[in-house]
């Protein structure tokens, strides 16, 4: 397999050193920085290093456009301009609806997230076990071509990933509640305790629900304003809805209202509670076999009809041939999801059965 | 030194192991609870129990009262009521300008604030070394009486405690800032993550910020309806001002500004570093001796001072007697802390020399 990365710095050159251990795949790598490139071919992550995109894109079966937030629209445009008809093109961007937007009509394009690598940067930092059990987030929709959803599918399992596919609007939403919003919320924790609390005075110890709270403050000031505003829509719905909910809670307080106070407490204890426990494990892998017809668009339906559940798909084939009229989707998920994966695949019209 | 002990929990069990082993101390309880008592007992944390709060006080040198926050008022009336003038009355509360307010009127008391111990309760979790380099606020004002406040400092410091004089105003809007805001925004985001982001979907990961964020969400139900409401005032306060700073943020990302959110974001990051630089050890303790005049208060100003400043007083003592109408307070703190806080009581009007 040919595998081209534009992009060689933390996360694609970890993709590169994966794709060539586990997955023995030929790695062209590209970069605007040349040194970046030499230290990726002097690490072994790359095979061949190209002179451009167009020339490292030419002959690959898959393409990760591992850009910063900034370049990713150019880089992606120029993918899909010079890579095959037989490629799939994916990136790494922590923001999947614009793109999604903009790409999505090309059946070759699939918008990808990997949650993995926020503390260093750069080739030199890249490991072959940066994505081992990370959810890895792909935006396909009705238009993805089948075949490449799923051949890009295995390639990221290959890598140690947990491919999870989900709609590219609830994607943002959802990056937007647990990782932006927290960050939005610790920066205000930080600035009032050094504004709020008096100029002149020191901050003598902070409680750990202080330190936890804003462990990411601050966090990598150019990266993360480029991840706000690349998510700018779906992180004001978050501000505003984290606005009402404040102005609620100091409603209860303002009133003295100390059983509503507890009520409150009480269930946002019991929906913590549902948030850990919904994002256990599974049990060991089940394999469901669905057949379908091949109409453009069933794997992603699949796909995901299963990540909207929350449920992760470990691995996926297709049987005999996606080019045939109809043919069998082969999907292993965990053993405790495997019933409730069978029946939403069935509500979709599918027969499913089960191993 | 006769130690009095109201309430044998987690707080007031670990005083009174503490005070027994690490202090030499004889130790009475009380509590409303007798199978508690019993438990205190058995586990030696005290030598003796009290039929009720008045006798438990009556030959006390040093009384802590670590009542729950909604019997806290009545008991501390009962304590002063019944101890003797030459007795030190200290509470263990988590929010202190009401009972300052309250009881400051009277020489013999001092609020305090140990920040130690949440994550269990009950005389069966108590320990010795529970307050080991724990912050623990005190609040003197102008009425204290420096001796009773040098010995209830010292004991603290026996029992392996950090004191720290504060404002009481200043330990409710610092423990708003620090501790009960960090608990209502890791609410706000449980809440957002559950039903902000549609009730059908199950959320397949979370990132490290949420996990952090969220850790302390829904932390004891009743516990901690109470506390918000005992510190509702200063809790608003900061409510108010984190609304205004969500506020200014949504508007630099509705406005797109990339500049205004990098600025912000690396002003954070500058804000943090700041407070965690602020809250370092200093290194090996100095000896500072003041020349004071013993007017009433006088150990309150200097104690203050120092803590309005971040400076923790390791130790203490009043040289050769408060009762002369001039004498010398005698103050260890951290060496890298001692040049400024020379410079601080020497802005006070007290003649200062340092080891």
């Amino acid at each position: 397999m040919n595998v081209t990365v534009l992009g060689v710095g933390l996360i694609g050159g970890s993709v590169a050193l994966a794709a060539r251990e586990r997955a023995g795949a030929h790695v062209t790598g590209w970069d605007p920085d040349p040194a970046a490139l030499s230290v990726a071919l002097e690490r072994g992550a790359v095979d061949a290093v190209a002179p451009d995109p167009a020339t490292a894109v030419a002959d690959a079966d898959v393409i990760v456009v591992a850009a910063p937030l900034g370049a990713l629209d150019r880089a992606v445009a120029e993918a899909l301009a010079a890579a095959g008809l037989d490629a799939v093109v994916t990136d790494v961007g922590s923001t999947k609806a614009a793109l999604t937007d903009r790409f999505g009509g090309d059946g070759r394009f699939v918008g990808g997230h990997p949650l993995a690598g926020a503390e260093t940067a750069g080739v030199a930092n890249a490991r072959a076990d940066l994505f081992d059990g990370a959810t890895w987030y792909l935006t396909p929709n009705a238009t993805t071509t089948g075949l490449l959803f799923e051949r890009l599918h295995r390639f990221l399992a290959g890598l140690g990933a947990r491919p999870v596919a989900i709609d590219a609007a609830l994607h943002d939403r959802l990056m937007a509640g647990v990782s932006h919003l927290p960050h939005i919320l610790a920066n205000v924790l930080v600035a009032h305790a050094t504004h709020a609390l008096g100029d002149e005075e020191h901050l003598p110890a902070t409680g750990p629900s202080f330190r936890d709270g804003t462990r990411v403050a601050g966090a990598h000031p150019a990266l993360w304003a480029d991840i706000y505003l690349a998510n700018a829509p779906a992180l004001i719905e978050a501000l505003d809805d984290a606005t009402l909910r404040l102005a609620a809670a100091r409603d209860l307080l303002a009133a003295g209202d100390r059983d509503g106070l507890r009520s409150w407490q009480a269930q946002i204890a019991d929906e913590r509670r549902a948030l850990i426990e919904s994002g256990r494990e599974g049990g060991p892998a089940r394999e469901l076999r669905v057949a379908v017809t091949n109409r453009p668009g069933v794997v992603a339906d699949i796909a995901l009809a299963l990540g909207r559940a929350g449920i992760g798909i470990a691995d996926m084939t297709l049987a005999p041939s996606p080019d045939n009229t109809a043919g069998v989707v082969v999907l292993w998920v965990g053993a405790t999801d495997a019933e409730r994966a069978s029946r939403l695949i069935g509500d979709l019209g599918f027969a499913v059965t089960t191993s």
